[in-house]
């Protein structure tokens, strides 16, 4: 008998992947009942649950000729996560959907798996469920679930004229390194790295709400597009001041651009109360202020910024 | 001016498609932090939430041709509020992923997510979030959590022999209507709208939960294939008596077939202590007895019945 390794998905079939997948994710304490029934069942000590859902399409939010699987399961999970912790709660469990063709190589989709189950354990979670099935295309659709632990959720609302606002994380550096592997990859390593492998600080999340932050965001879409989020839903300015923005100079010549639109670093910006002691990874970029006659809005050095984000219909 | 109505979600855009979508979804007393921020928060009295995903692509789960959006909507929160009621939970909240072509038809989308609220709403559940993207092909990505109110949940792996086999809700009908569709249509509306739109009985799960279930699944992929998993997972042989089994005559010849190996209608099979007495929702259908020589099984009048169901990488 000379029976063949089965090298893609489609020759080891559904539910023999569904094994191959469940042995390499271990199991957290928060998790009372992992892959392999219905549905998970996480613990959920709060007595509420934060929730959120992302989509990632190949050709669309990642190539595999730009990034390998590993980074992609690790980016895959990091802006799931990122969501979760901007609500001021810490990761618990993360559910992987994964649409892929029949003919996708097997060890793709483990390293994938593996990168997920990575990322996962760097924010204290774990991977505890999911689904595979067939398709033209290869979709991930990732669901991260959080523990508030008793405090309260940190939304975009709660900005006041007079708050500082505050980030943490680096901004700029994945938008800088997609246009270095737009342009052919010759450019700084550190920028494409951190495009293929955002690297959020999960702890910043809780550190926040500790610190009484009045809102909270994950910059997934840009610095000014996703403050515009918190604008809006405050009712509030908020003004950013260009000479305390972060932009070292490995950005390049368009390190401000980076740093003002560019999104996928998962950094996080949020307000606090004026005279709130900010530990050092936070760095003071702005104040809010009461929204003047034309609404809500970002301004940067006093003047408007249009929040040239992403949109994610557009191209 | 001449502005147009926006006709396509790339029209709309991805901010406006998103307040359109959650102008539509009020959301329950289980939700503390609706659509709109980074993340949901949704109650979990129970301390533990249960959560499971699916994800829906077209032309392999659902076919625009022969399924309305709106019922497209609703087979996707009933296959995952399926999966939590299985746990013996109560569903509490949906997400839902959706990527599409910006060329997407804006009403299409709208009444999915219409369908998918409806669903929720008969099991007691919110839309409390989601993502909407860009993709070639129209996906969709739900994730469904639920509450266990102070109970163990129901696994696959409790069931032990002399345990009565018993079902809730119908089998058979949506794959005998999904036959019916791909001979050009012409049969029973009432099977094509089983196909369609699959009706479970959520409160079937807690109901066996109370009932001293000892092991529950939602058939989705065919009654001899999910019982398959029940026998695998508590190392038990199910004894299926063909005459116990509900074959309705709208089944037509192939009636048995349709009911031993067809999925998606989510009807609910668990096993239960000798002499339970089950209302009258319930039918049993088998009994349990010790795993023989060659392990774990699931017979039809003491035949070995192989699995012939559901393989989501095969054709």
């Amino acid at each position: 008998m000379d029976e063949q390794v089965p090298a893609t998905i489609g020759e080891l079939g559904e539910f023999a992947l569904i094994e191959r997948l469940t042995a390499r994710l271990p199991q957290g304490p928060r998790i009372a009942l992992g892959p392999g029934d219905d549905a998970a069942v996480i613990a959920a000590p709060d007595g509420r649950v934060v929730a959120t859902t992302d989509l990632l399409v190949e050709g669309r939010h990642f190539r595999r000729d730009w990034s390998g699987p590993y980074e992609v399961g690790c980016k895959a999970a990091a802006q799931n996560l990122a969501d979760v912790a901007a609500m001021g709660a810490r990761p618990t469990a993360v559910l992987l959907g994964l649409a892929a063709p029949p003919g996708t190589d097997l060890e793709w989709v483990l390293r994938v798996v593996d990168g997920l189950r990575d990322e996962c354990a760097r924010a204290g979670a774990s991977v505890a469920g999911g689904d595979v099935v067939r398709a033209p295309q290869i979709t991930l659709a990732v669901t991260a679930l959080g523990d508030l632990g008793g405090g309260r959720p940190l939304t975009r609302a709660g900005a006041r004229p007079g708050d500082v606002v505050a980030v943490c994380g680096r901004l700029g550096f994945a938008s800088a390194g997609l246009e270095v592997l737009a342009a052919g990859g010759d450019g700084p390593a550190e920028l494409v790295e951190a495009h293929r492998r955002p690297r959020p600080f999960y702890e910043a999340g809780p550190q926040a709400r500790e610190l009484g932050a009045t809102a909270l965001v994950d910059v997934s879409d840009g610095l000014v597009q996703d403050l515009g989020h918190i604008a809006a839903a405050s009712g509030v300015r908020i003004d950013l001041d260009g000479a305390a923005l972060p932009v070292p100079e490995v950005l390049g010549p368009d390190g401000l651009r980076h740093v003002l639109t560019g999104g996928e670093d998962h950094a996080f910006a949020g307000t606090f109360p004026p005279g709130t002691a900010l530990p050092g990874a936070w760095t003071v970029v702005g104040g809010v202020s009461a929204a003047a006659g034309d609404g809500p809005a970002v301004t940067v050095d006093g003047r408007p910024c249009a929040a040239a984000g992403w949109d994610h219909f557009r191209s």
